[in-house]
């Protein structure tokens, strides 16, 4: 791996880098789309590569448990099972074995959960989630860690945090007997400033080629999450990746750019597109609400995408109101195109130390 | 309208044409995807041509109801509403009247029924039904006819039949009015041989560029429809094309290609598709069985397609056992492709006069 910053903005701490993986070169910031069980909802690679993604996001929780890691090595790993070429991220799952599966022992040495398809009975340790990873032939590993949501109390969260570290310290040691692709550490320690200074303090000592925060955007208040999103970032090594986990709405990710986060990944533009509610430079618009059933503009005339060179919204609300599947792809194939075009052009953007204005205009229009 | 008879087969009656159209140039025999909702289900447009899509039918009723034909009228027609600019054929909505309205009385003077929508009171005559296909801008027009189902009486079919005569002869009075695409007449007859002859002399009477067999795929057992087609084919003009309608499987559209059937149109492709089942040269296979969760081979190692040429059926298996839209997308794109390429491989077959050895090995095959 390599990671060069090319370019600082003027004005904010926004950066732009240049990420090289053996499987791709990733101009960032950047956002990864997501496809939980191995495919982007409702989106085939070729769209995917149309719409411009440099990497995608994939979750160990869900491979693991369908269609298991031996189907995926039987295909040679997760790109050549699902026909993506260029680089994937791998969740570690720990996210999910905390918000959707039965979750039955925390102990220091792993976790025992029920699937949450059949009730099954597993049992992962830090160690399995690397090498279930390796299986899976992530580029971006991220290892086991304690996941708590908002509100939690100051000493469950220094618990949680203290098992996060000592998962981290286990999942490097693994990382090096692999050596597959790359492993980054997450800082948790919710809410709590000193927390997330320990976390950070004690990933720095194991050594991470790069960091992600983990832990936001789970039901604290906006502002809250700006401020510890804020100390944190600047607490991290300013030559490494960072990478905020699942966040979000457009005004939230640059923001974040802002704050100098360098990698994002969010369901929001397919769970979005499936609902028939398309992002554009205008703001959010609801395309299956019959006021749009006349309007014979696309969805965002300043958009390049397929959908929106070809299609009206009344012809997608006239999708959605039928329940035609294809209303459903053609919203979220906009929505993806939208979110990577924002980040392309907010690359473009930092790079000509505009990048305050920029985001202060987005906001204005798609508030 | 021009159609010119090119080739006929050596063996059977099949037969290859060309088929002119303001819109385009359609070869015959054809298969016509169904987008009954102003939408091959799941399918866009761009892929529908990637498919070899010459011509694609829609539905007179369906559209008439959702969205109306003042919002397609708005968007200068279904053409670009839907952005499809090749041909369109387009059914009276007759069969949709008998089959999924609630049916309030059949008069001479036409059809009242209530949407199976809404629920809501409409009255259409046959003329209505043109100006339905006229705004619509459709390229290919079908009368309102009666619809009977099997078994019916000789005296239910009689009656059922007279009504349809009559009503081709107002269809075609109003279109001449119109004189927009052109309109084909519709045979009807049930089972009965004395009562499809007396439609077909009607209908010539009156005098049509075109002819379609209706009624059949209603019930009836296979062998009694062959006997059905192949009598009214054998009476029907050579010179003018030939259209099957709703039909069906590959075997079946090999049989009546073989009779001298020019055109087809089934929901078969994308339904099936939907369910995870896929046609292939060496017969149908239900991809999402458990069978497939190992298999590294393509739906069809002969095909051409995308789907085919970058994904394995244990993938696909992957995608329906996890819900995945993609899935679905996949193989109705590719079912789409294969009856499409079936129907190209026909012509090639009939042009060098082997089309009944063509025949007898797909049905070997695909059994």
């Amino acid at each position: 791996m390599d990671f060069k910053i090319t370019h600082n903005d003027t004005h904010t701490k926004a950066r732009c880098g240049i990420l090289t993986l053996e499987r791709g070169t990733i101009e960032t910031p950047i956002f990864m789309p997501v496809g939980t069980q191995a495919s982007v909802k409702s989106l085939s690679p070729a769209e995917l590569e149309e719409c411009g993604a440099q990497i995608i996001l994939s979750n160990s929780y869900h491979l693991y448990l369908r269609p298991g890691l031996d189907i995926i090595r039987l295909a040679g790993g997760l790109h050549k099972f699902m026909n993506w070429k260029k680089p994937i991220l791998t969740d570690s799952g720990g996210y999910q074995i905390f918000s959707l599966a039965i979750l039955r022992k925390i102990k220091d040495e792993g976790l025992e959960f029920q699937s949450h398809l059949d009730g099954s009975r597993h049992f992962l340790t830090p160690e399995d989630v690397v090498r279930v990873q390796e299986a899976l032939g992530s580029d971006i590993m991220m290892p086991l860690d304690e996941c708590v949501f908002y509100p939690v109390s100051f000493d469950e969260a220094q618990t949680a945090l203290e098992r996060t570290t000592l998962w981290a310290l286990r999942s490097k040691k693994e990382w090096l007997k692999v050596k597959k692709g790359i492993l980054f550490g997450i800082v948790q320690g919710s809410t709590y400033p000193e927390l997330r200074k320990r976390s950070l303090a004690e990933l720095l000592d194991i050594g991470f080629p790069g960091y992600a925060i983990g832990g936001l955007s789970v039901g604290e208040p906006a502002d809250l999450r700006y401020n510890i999103l804020n100390c944190t970032v600047d607490e991290l090594p300013s030559t490494s990746p960072r990478y905020l986990m699942g966040v979000g709405l457009p005004q939230d990710i640059l923001e974040a750019v802002s704050m100098g986060v360098d990698m994002f990944d969010c369901v929001v533009p397919t769970r979005y597109g499936r609902n028939g509610t398309a992002f554009t430079s205008q703001g959010k618009i609801t395309v299956r609400n019959g006021e749009f059933s006349r309007d014979q503009s696309p969805l965002d005339a300043k958009c390049g995408c397929y959908c929106c060179l070809n299609f009206t919204r009344s012809y997608l609300r006239h999708l959605f109101n039928a329940g035609e599947i294809l209303g459903l792809r053609l919203v979220s194939y906009h929505n993806i195109y939208f979110f990577l075009d924002m980040m392309k052009q907010a690359r473009q953007a930092i790079r000509e130390g505009r990048f305050k204005e920029f985001k202060e205009n987005f906001g204005v229009q798609s508030r």
